[in-house]
């Protein structure tokens, strides 16, 4: 299962997870198999493709029951996700990031030979310009346009700056223009469908259709029919959800699949517990909270400070009964998509009960 | 060398590294070898026993050069990584965590048996008797006390509740006392000498001496003779060094072993570049920053904000040049710890050639 294989603490089907080994993520079967017949069914009735984005779980096994559910395809952020999922039989894989350099650009043209749906992304003529050259004489790669909608990171700034690539795009031997894409971080339907729709009619005068118009997030999952112009919709984190998610009204504890399960291992004062995850097992991943995750039996004790193998928990709020040392306890991570990529395994459990353990297969992977 | 190694874009001695597909880890052998033989020249100088941690690096080689320099033996903070140590032949082996739990504590068993100077540290009763039950008819095992000697983190509060459990420790079959560790995360050498020392006085009285008196820290490895109690000093990031301790005086620039290749893949705007080191190449650990590495070319360039694959850097107060699309940049990690964790193997070089690829063997274990 893995190189570690003689020194990984392996839990297998019928184990009791309150037996394992801590520091350990945990995944409840059916509070994600919840998830992903929600999301699903959330897309089926607004008429959206629904393209999962496999970057949270990083496992073949539940990207294929993501499109068993109905998902069109998969999103994939990097090449060597999309190489492992290709390798697994996925065929329409959506890579969302600029790809660039002679050594990127061999190993997506060898993936864009092995599968028969493979699409990219660009936000610059340096990189329109580096995969025309490179696919000019193969089989054409779709590009889409990516669009900063207001989420500040990667994208072309405006309708016409979009419409401009795009042209660029179907202008370039070796290339066929795919449509838009964007990932709008602070989320405002409005402000992505005005974006979008101007950009659509810009690029109508010219002739030129937007084959696909990919929306994406979590937390616009279930706003995602607000923006008219989209025809699918990309999502990751709503397969586990996790803290962030919860503080933001976009699901409820109840609907969070992932769970450290971690000891508690010193009482050093009344207020102080230490349990043995830090931030080798939660990751230092704050996304606006001041402490990291959230304890299911002490909610009112708070996860102050991470070192690489410790989690110092102020008890000093709590009221009423308090850990023992020895004790396991279970914490919602502020982020589940970097916790995934912190493990070779991931464990899986209905009722406390393991059913499964998966290859994190797409983890570590340098680009 | 790895499960992935299908997919993983291995790296082969001389290969330039600007070659390298990004983000890609890298480490300066002779910056490296020069900080391994600084820390333990040190050291020697001093009388001290040094004791790097491996969790910096979590590479066996790495280890055995640091012993074959003169390391007394290593520091592990979880049972994997010194299972992993000991099956590579290291004999003297300190896991400076409380072990708890069944499990856990037939895995310390087993490595107990394998090799000669294992010890332990607790820092409560319950701890101290878990061990002791287990341990009861079996080689004695060496445990000593965990002291907080202002780290805020684990162990016992004072000397009077150090010698105490000392005492216990003693009188419990299957143990022997073995002395006293801390990790004084805030460094005060006067605190933690005068913690040490009270205790040492408290014990001698009952005729209890301790063998080893062990102190902590990179922070603190260039003054720790200033501990005249302490008889070994532990010290993990010394061996790469990392953007943290450059800011507080322990290193310079030229001391960091380790930087993070990356690629400029965005300019979306004229003050904005976005390279495609994110979270899961840098992590998020601040460390007391508001930002999440340096960047060794474009030294007034700030990484801002970090999504998993994408790192926004704000160019707004670049002098000169700035970068273009497609260039390969180097960052200096705020930590390097957390960054050799996500990583399967490591890329060394010298002068930009690759010389070796050492397998990350203890990262991503479950405890």
């Amino acid at each position: 299962m893995s190189e570690h294989s003689s020194f990984a603490v392996v839990a297998k089907p019928g184990d009791r997870v309150v037996d394992l080994s801590t520091p350990r993520p945990l995944i409840d079967e059916d509070v994600m198999a919840a998830n992903i017949a929600r999301g699903q069914a959330y897309c089926d009735e607004h008429g959206l493709a629904f393209r999962p984005h496999i970057k949270t779980h990083k496992i073949v096994a539940l990207a294929s029951a993501q499109v068993a559910a109905g998902a069109k395809g998969i999103n994939c952020q990097k090449i060597t996700e999309a190489e492992v999922f290709a390798a697994a039989g996925f065929e329409d894989i959506l890579i969302t990031f600029n790809i660039l350099g002679a050594e990127k650009l061999d190993r997506l043209a060898a993936l864009h030979e092995r599968i028969s749906m493979l699409k990219v992304v660009a936000d610059s003529v340096a990189t329109v310009d580096g995969l025309s050259v490179r696919f000019a004489l193969a089989k054409p790669l779709t590009v889409l346009v990516e669009c900063d909608t207001g989420g500040g990171r990667c994208g072309v700034q405006s309708p016409e700056e979009a419409a401009a690539l795009a042209r660029h795009i179907a202008a370039k031997q070796g290339l066929v223009f795919g449509g838009l894409m964007t990932y709008p971080k602070s989320w405002s339907a409005a402000a992505v469908q005005a974006y979008f729709a101007e950009t659509i009619a810009l690029l109508e005068k010219d002739g030129i259709s937007c084959a696909t118009v990919s929306n994406g997030g979590t937390p616009s999952l279930y706003e995602a029919h607000l923006v008219l112009s989209a025809t699918e919709h990309r999502a990751g984190t709503y397969i586990y959800n996790d803290r962030s998610m919860m503080r933001d009204g976009h699901c409820t504890q109840a609907d969070c699949a992932m769970h450290i399960l971690a000891t508690v291992v010193s009482l050093p004062t009344p207020d102080r517990a230490v349990v043995d995850a830090g931030s080798k097992a939660l990751t230092a991943d704050l996304l606006g909270f001041s402490d990291y995750g959230k304890i299911v039996e002490y909610p009112d004790a708070v996860i102050t400070k991470l070192s690489e193998e410790h989690g110092a928990v102020d008890l000093s709020n709590c009221v009423g009964a308090r850990p023992e040392i020895g004790e396991k306890i279970r914490i919602i991570p502020n982020h589940t998509c970097v916790v995934s990529n912190l493990f070779d395994t991931m464990v899986f459990h209905r009722n406390g009960v393991v059913t499964r353990v998966e290859e994190v297969s797409a983890r570590g992977l340098v680009w």
